[in-house]
């Protein structure tokens, strides 16, 4: 860490904020140029309240070097983690389709999903029972009973199952669900957070629609500080200016997040286009850039969808996607085991 | 509602959406131009999904032409709304001011800062027991004991308090917190907007760092659709490009928000520029700008507070601000009643 | 068009406003809403000054439904458009690599990286003689001098040469360039737009850190109404909040645009990352999501290049790039005649 | 400047880095730290090449402690500068208003005007002669013929004139016009701005619609350090995602401007909001913050201004303003002098 002293700082105050950072455990280079004095921390700064260094009244801004985060840092751990969902694979080479309805509307609507994006070469489904929705007079999902739903077609062809959680009290309802996923709404939700710390199953956590990769991973590692290490990062598009599409898919996040973390990416190309013709182009992109997996809206009449149905894909335009997706994971070399 | 149809879209399948949407009770104008045609509903679309219309193949796109919310919207409610917040009025023309350390302390801190800004000319007072904080490795609040400390801060000095909820599971505790505190990082905490619709106390309700006034309104739409009409919305900034600040202030949000709705704004001019010297200037600002309160960081001790130091004023230049803010007060005719 | 009335709109006025729209040509639709009266417009609006409406006392606001672009719209012509770029053809299948140093800075550099890069398989030669600087103490490029440099490595091995304009006075100097490009800052310098409106030369149109697609078609728009329909689009990235990466590529543009318009669309990886590492995965991703070429900055040591140097990849990385690149082109069907 | 070295650097190569660094004149405190090896820098990095150091091979990157900017910083010039606009100061305590519509449309139109807004209160008045408009089929304002207008009414009623050039070749048309206004899209027409520094009357510089405080003032950097420090730098609204306001109003660019820079500041709500209702709380806002002036547009008939009607103000509604922003100047001790 770097603390930037004041031009006109006076002597004294800089030996007292001296003495005090090495009360702290720190050795602390001083450098005293024309126009500035920099000092340079040197020892384990995550423990030091930056907030408080730079509310000092001779300092003028602190900057971190090293990143906060330290269980999702490839720094400290720089194998790929490989995750186990369900009995498949995802990360270090090892990529998965994610495939399914925004929401579960009937046992009949998705189970039959459940077995045309199987067939197509999806190995887990997803599928919401509560749905985050902006108005509170939109559908907002069958909750429990979707849940039912879910498991019933989980049962049926035997796919592990992801579903989204929005309050840490309905944790009962996902005993037998695989992957617990955690919406970009909920990003920051710091409460429920911990409490996934605490479970054992793998937790898909999703981009913040305005969350930086650096906070996206702060996230990560509340959720990796509680126990729980097996985390799926989700990119899902960020809100821009532009309104052309709902969000802008950031397809740098994949490379980027590679070279910051050992955790497996993927990527939403239903939700940061909002648009069904843009889920094929988006998905061959994602794989290109080296994506660890895709996560993909598929409805098998989208027109009638309950919710997102402008971004649906059908179960036949899923097919060739896949189909065409499996070129591409042949050149970058990553296998579906 | 406007829905533009698709240039090459079939005679039959137009009929069948007009009759669709003439059987959801609507009446359908039809307008055939050269290069589109252009259906205009008329009636209550509320409950029209307007995904679902859009995510019909002969449809272009749909356009939204009156405001999603309803409860919130000042067409139909002209009249400004007064919030009484423990025996003090906010709105129609009601300005008050809401000060505090971001993190209560310790009981000496609690109350040594209530008597200060009381003295300064604040009636109501903040104090965090539950902090969301972006790092797992950060101060997290006193929690259950933080509120206590609040609440005996408040029974000596009589002073309301405001405190920040994170979980609706903590509600018991805010027993005798007299207005709840959405924070930007929850105000599309769906389950626990639903939760506060349920209360009787009011509830301030901040923005979110990425959302518009719209979906503001759509949050305050929830809780007021569950029977708590009691709402003051908080701009706090929003994240942009610029670096310089934490975030951006956007003070427009003030006269368009009191254009949009009846309900009364804020401004917490801390959290907005995260730099103690700006402060005073935005809040001299958003009272000009109309709005309907401040909520401010206020800390005797900002280099030692264990949250957001950087932001926090002292006593005296909270006084300062106060006594300066009133003159604009008086310019644009609004009382502290 | 349509004309959304205020609630309380007198009748007289309405009827004024009815008469004028229709004497400007346009058939109008009046539609009386429960709420609102809502006018829709039939006929060629791209002549309505669309402002003067909004302005008017009873307008509420006024939303456009079809796009205001003419020539640059996918509706008006549906076949892709293919532009000859001295020689090699881009667009409607056809797909280039544009490759060389951010800036020329000697005969032998520029010549060297040309025969390199042209190994490696890229039809056309970039080089910056003109260079827009933040800083005015950063180099500026060599003007006059890098254009001849960059002029003598066309005679050398034949390639044609892309370079950036920033004045309309220097075109003389570009009379031998093959392609002009306008970069990202200049994107809304209209009097430049004008000007190679009347050049019969390619135009590489760069979009601009903080323009939407509309906008971007609207300065193409510029260039075509006067007479030069010669338009190679270029996404570069837009600024957003990140801060990982140094703007935030926006690949769903490609898509996007292929489906708004006709004109080819390329992309700047190098720019769009501003680091090097993501290049290569950024192009693999820019070909699968269906761009028509790649322009890309190379330079035989990055990290003494005057410009640019942390995102310049090497001949040898960009040689692999290539070769990678056409095993995406092949899956997806472009060739690079 | 800071230099963060690479986890696994070699020795040699930092020996070699260290040394050449030297030799450009810097003096290199080593930090090595337990993760990392930090250099600090001291001497003056103004002319040290950042990126070329963070291109090298062991470099992980590099961060700035200083600003890039030197003529514009306050650090190196304490005082206000105030600058003489034709008679009449701003900055260091001095404020004004520059009032005028947004094209000039005929003598008559712009004759009048400026009786009713001198009348009102505006020393100074705008009129656009050359346009920046979107779209090419916009009124691209009346050019020559415009400034002449313009000429007309500075003669008759003796106000010093502001108006935008859009072309350094159009210099000589403004030979009579006091104050040379750059507009956003131009903030970084690198070529434009250089020939403006090497002239001596004042330039008024508007931030781009996506351009940090930083970059703003290294445009003033490019114009001062050609010989012309009579910069009065304008915000005017920057481009985020909220679609309510046409630009989102920095406010906060005041005091942060305020500390960074000695130049004054003033505020453009009239495309700050886009909309005429918002004008009059963003003057008042911008006042209570510290703006040194306000420039707002005013047409005698809105509805009926060739551009930009939706935001222009009556004379009549800038007289208002124009008093009540008195009132608040007399609070923060601005004079109209």
């Amino acid at each position: 860490m770097i603390v930037i002293i004041k031009k006109d700082a006076n002597e004294k105050s800089l030996k007292n904020l001296i003495s005090w950072l090495e009360n702290q455990g720190l050795r602390v280079n001083v450098n005293r140029g024309v126009y500035q004095t920099v000092l340079g921390l040197i020892g384990d700064t995550h423990s030091l309240n930056a907030e408080l260094v730079s509310a000092m009244d001779i300092v003028e801004r602190v900057q971190r070097i090293s990143e906060p985060y330290k269980n999702a840092n490839r720094k400290f751990h720089a194998d790929d983690t490989v995750i186990d969902m369900g009995g498949y694979k995802i990360g270090g080479g090892h990529f998965q389709f994610i495939a399914g309805p925004c929401s579960v509307e009937s046992e009949e609507q998705i189970c039959g999903i459940a077995w045309h994006v199987k067939e197509a070469g999806a190995n887990l489904l997803r599928g919401g029972a509560f749905k985050p929705r902006t108005s509170p007079y939109s559908f907002q999902g069958l909750r429990d009973e979707g849940i039912e739903f879910l498991l019933k077609a989980k049962e049926l062809n035997g796919m592990p199952v992801v579903s989204e959680i929005m309050n840490a009290n309905h944790l009962p309802m996902f005993e037998q669900v695989d992957i617990i996923q955690v919406g970009a709404r909920n990003m920051q939700n710091f409460e429920l957070l911990k409490e996934l710390g605490r479970q054992e199953k793998p937790i898909l956590l999703k981009r913040g629609l305005a969350n930086t990769l650096e906070e996206l991973l702060m996230s990560a590692e509340y959720i990796m500080s509680g126990g729980n290490g097996k985390i799926i990062l989700c990119e899902r598009g960020i809100r821009t200016f532009e309104t052309a599409t709902r969000n802008t898919l950031d397809i740098s996040a994949v490379p980027m997040l590679k070279r910051l973390t050992h955790l497996p990416v993927i990527i939403d190309p239903s939700h940061a286009a909002g648009d069904a013709a843009l889920v094929y182009p988006l998905s061959m992109a994602s794989a290109a850039a080296g994506a660890d997996g895709l996560i993909i809206e598929v409805h098998n009449d989208p027109a009638h969808a309950l919710c997102d149905g402008p971004q649906s894909i059908t179960p036949e335009a899923f097919a060739t996607l896949a189909h065409d997706v499996q070129k591409i994971l042949n050149i970058v070399g990553k296998n579906r085991g």
